[in-house]
């Protein structure tokens, strides 16, 4: 894996928006890991270290099944967070025009539910420590330094 | 393929919901492709013909792969309807326990950009011969039945 820049391939720099709104947890082969900077939902995001894909279907099948492997190991690492009645998986990318695919643990008395997270009020920024927690269970569990 | 119960496979039966919102496109080799009832997004829907699943982690390699394959299968078609701005590809199931696949195609002015679909008011029913005319040109060119 290289996120050198080369000919054919321009250096990755994640979108400001996705950038402002959470934290790196670290990267995984094809994609970095961020942890989105809301308390009501464990809603971690993928974004495929590829400098100009918006939509999912340009991935070829190689970076879709690397894709699928990276949301299956974060799914579960994120149901192993406990009490976790659904997981949500989804590219919308309607604001932020970067390949990214949301993936959030859902549970039947948060905030949201069964609505969509999106569009579901303003974000709740974590407690420092809370996150430092979650980031270091995050960054353990899936190996990242 | 078969969709024959066995020992291991129960046989696959259409979530009741799902049946109810949609109109059958046809079958392709893991799933079954719906057409949401909603003239206000081209909205298809994907499920793949596994009874008990409801959440993407729970398919095998193979079958993602395949599963990716349609997206990028339907993304393509729903892309050659013209005046699309943006897809949007999401597994929720907050409401409906029976895995399933949203592949919508969004226009910046459509009514719920720059929402998500979900929650964005009831769905709209197509007129009989506008539904008739996206069913054919959708099957043709998926080369369904």
């Amino acid at each position: 894996m290289t996120d050198e820049p080369s000919m054919s391939q321009p250096a990755f720099e994640l979108h400001p928006q996705l950038a402002a709104d959470t934290f790196v947890v670290g990267e995984l082969p094809l994609s970095r890991l961020l942890l989105m900077n809301d308390h009501r939902f464990p809603w971690c995001i993928l974004v495929p270290r590829r400098q100009e894909l918006r939509d999912l279907h340009e991935l070829d099948a190689t970076e879709s099944a690397d894709l699928f492997a990276e949301i299956r190991r974060v799914s579960l690492r994120l149901l192993a967070l406990g009490h976790v009645d659904k997981l949500n998986v989804a590219a919308l990318g309607n604001r932020v025009p970067q390949l990214h695919v949301h993936v959030v643990a859902r549970r039947t008395n948060d905030a949201a539910w069964p609505g969509p997270v999106w569009g579901s009020g303003p974000a709740q920024p974590y407690a420092p420590a809370e996150v430092k927690t979650l980031l270091t269970n995050l960054r353990t569990a899936l190996h990242l330094g």
